[in-house]
């Protein structure tokens, strides 16, 4: 079961974004399993995708339309199927997935952002999804962000959703955000689709901008099994509803505050994946304090976030920590002092000298180790900077999942 | 269970090599945990090491005794405990388990190696060894090695142990090898312990270069899980007991033979540790062929081979081969040209263009999944150069080891 986490129960309106879902049988029957999001005139989309080389049809597709001049007024997401490694026939379908909708909704198919996520290397099934389209669209509404999030749940066992408020020179801005992912989330980044709008105006780079930083902070700090997948996306929407005038520079109060709760909307979604992780049952944050640059703090906290010894001896909650040690000695920081060095299981200290703490105690550690909530704490003091990543335990659920995934 | 392998029944005794084993109660009652090597005079060692950072106070204390003056008389062997992260007590806990050794045999401290493994970061039992060694001592014959490969397993299920004999220049050179591991295996090296004797005459440096080329490849070729281990070493003893004269170049016939027959020992061993993986149902071989260079052969390699979602999908038999595609393009391989590549499972071609091949059968994907031995064959078209590699499944089991491997 999700650590800390259940299904998401609110989330806000955003004025100019129209969401519907259907049922397509795209995979199953009786399942919501496809998604459109119809955006207002004005409206403007960025984001961030995978950066996988073997990424899919949908995210090639959809930097395409990105890059075009027109304007994107809708999006369309289906699970059940990734439309990845389906070579030139992907490519056809994703477009002609956007030319349905766009024959619906009277745009142009450019003016269509498309998404998929499920199974690789399987033809996507088209004429299912023009089929559950019509059906979709009638279901459009502003109030419906919480059956989206369900809508794109894949192997998820909750569906996530979150809703800010700020407010800007008086100025109510909202934002609301929903994920989805479980299983091949790794930066940069994750099994993971997330769609963030807001009815802010904000002008095109100052977007980009907005959106890259926020996905830095959260959604490629996370990881449940180090795979990378095909697919990911991460999008923002500025619908430009609201009444603030359009924040066009990136040194202006309010980028500052926009950034801040965006971020927030994207920790939560992106913590949110790793505490539906899949077969997870603790949620780990690792904390890599004193490094030369971010780079170091970041490559030790993966070696010990990947490290499946590690996963698994949280699972058992086992102290057995000598493995964090082994994983921070081959993360491949080649001058790293590991005597200079200390690691914290929450307030506990565990290993300094190059060694066990004179002061560390089994019992304090088996305390800790009960949690479902622990953070690992390498203090390098090398230096001044920081990383903070979040994963997961590694289970018998894990592997079950995995290989039945297609069953 | 162990995939095509069973326990060692033969290994052939190496002229100047005496191995005595005891059971010293270092982690459990009743079991052999301590081994003894004792060379002969005039013998020479040399060997290669984990990069780990973390490595462990044997290592530190191995290296500095290869490096002194003085000649290698005996090695000495514990499981149940790596003596890794233990600090400077750590050390000297390693240096008095040689000067006990040493006092049994009349030789210094500095002529003793010491190797540990087992749990890491917890104290090592100095006391208990102290008190085996002369039970080990007493058991040394040359014809021990299958008990010796016993005597250092710590989670295999079998024992690892093999001999070859080659003629050169109308002389029989023999060698004998053991090697213990099964999980925290990754390059460079793994939770992994490896002793190879000859009876060849070898220069010091042409030895070095003689096991570091047969450890690039052999144990620098498998992966289990991703880490690597504080604890890794892989020796070569030559005693010069053979008649052959000392082979003293890399240039020459003699070398080239002893290299090719070291690497088939090596190679054995090493696939050894992968068919005993934790946890492993299937024996896997990943070949990369046609890149620009060989590192980024084994970095898509071990793309491949590290994935958790394509090893739970060979642990299922599922042909969900999609997840091998994805595992290429997040390689890191900036500009790989994913259209070009074509890849097989054993001679089925499952994909190219970018996609699954027309001619590939689910049916044939299926048959091969079954097998318990499956070749991953990645042909990129970018150049003339390969990398092999080998790994296993992820099951239940592997979780099961490692969520109880201290209990």
């Amino acid at each position: 079961m999700p650590v800390n986490l259940t299904s998401a129960v609110f989330a806000l309106p955003v004025a100019g974004v129209a969401l519907g879902i259907a049922e397509a049988n795209i995979k199953r029957e009786n399942r919501k399993d496809l998604l459109v999001m119809q955006l207002c005139e004005g409206a403007r989309v960025a984001g961030v995708f995978t950066t996988n080389r073997f990424c899919a049809a949908p995210v090639m597709v959809a930097r395409e339309h990105l890059a075009s001049e027109l304007p994107i007024r809708a999006l369309v997401v289906n699970t059940g199927n990734a439309n990845a490694g389906t070579g030139e026939s992907g490519m056809e379908d994703a477009r002609s997935t956007c030319a349905a909708l766009a024959g619906l909704l009277g745009c142009q198919a450019e003016q269509v952002l498309p998404f998929s996520t499920g199974v690789i290397m399987e033809p996507l099934p088209v004429a299912k999804i023009a089929a559950g389209l019509p059906a979709a669209v009638a279901d459009m509404r502003e109030d419906n962000w919480l059956n989206a999030a369900q809508a794109i749940m894949t192997t998820d066992i909750v569906s996530k959703a979150v809703s800010k408020q700020i407010v800007i020179d008086g100025v109510t801005i909202t934002l609301t955000g929903i994920a989805k992912g479980s299983g091949m989330i790794h930066p940069n980044m994750a099994t993971m689709l997330g769609y963030i709008a807001t009815d802010a105006a904000i002008a095109p780079s100052v977007l980009q901008d907005l959106v890259s930083a926020a996905a830095n902070r959260s959604f490629n700090c996370i990881t449940v099994d180090g795979d990378t997948s095909t697919n990911d996306a991460l999008m923002l929407i500025a619908t430009g509803k609201s009444a603030l005038p359009e924040v066009s520079s990136t040194d202006s109060a309010a980028y500052c505050a926009l950034l801040d709760a965006l971020s927030e909307v994207a920790i939560y979604l992106a913590q949110a994946i790793v505490r539906d992780g899949e077969g997870a049952t603790k949620f780990i944050t690792v904390q890599v304090e004193g490094g030369k640059d971010a780079a170091e703090c970041k490559q030790i906290g993966y070696a010990i976030a990947r490290s499946p010894l590690v996963k698994t001896a949280f699972f058992a909650s086992d102290p057995n920590l000598g493995r964090i040690l082994a994983a921070i000695g081959y993360a491949g920081v080649a001058d790293l002092d590991v005597t200079a060095l200390k690691l914290y299981l929450d307030d506990v200290l565990v290993a300094e000298n190059g060694g066990r703490a004179a002061s560390y105690q089994e019992s304090d550690g088996q305390r800790v180790m009960q949690q479902s909530d622990i953070t690992i704490r390498v203090v390098l003091n090398r230096g001044e900077s920081n990383a903070m990543l979040w994963t997961c335990d590694f289970s018998y659920d894990y592997v079950k999942i995995n290989a039945s995934y297609r069953s």
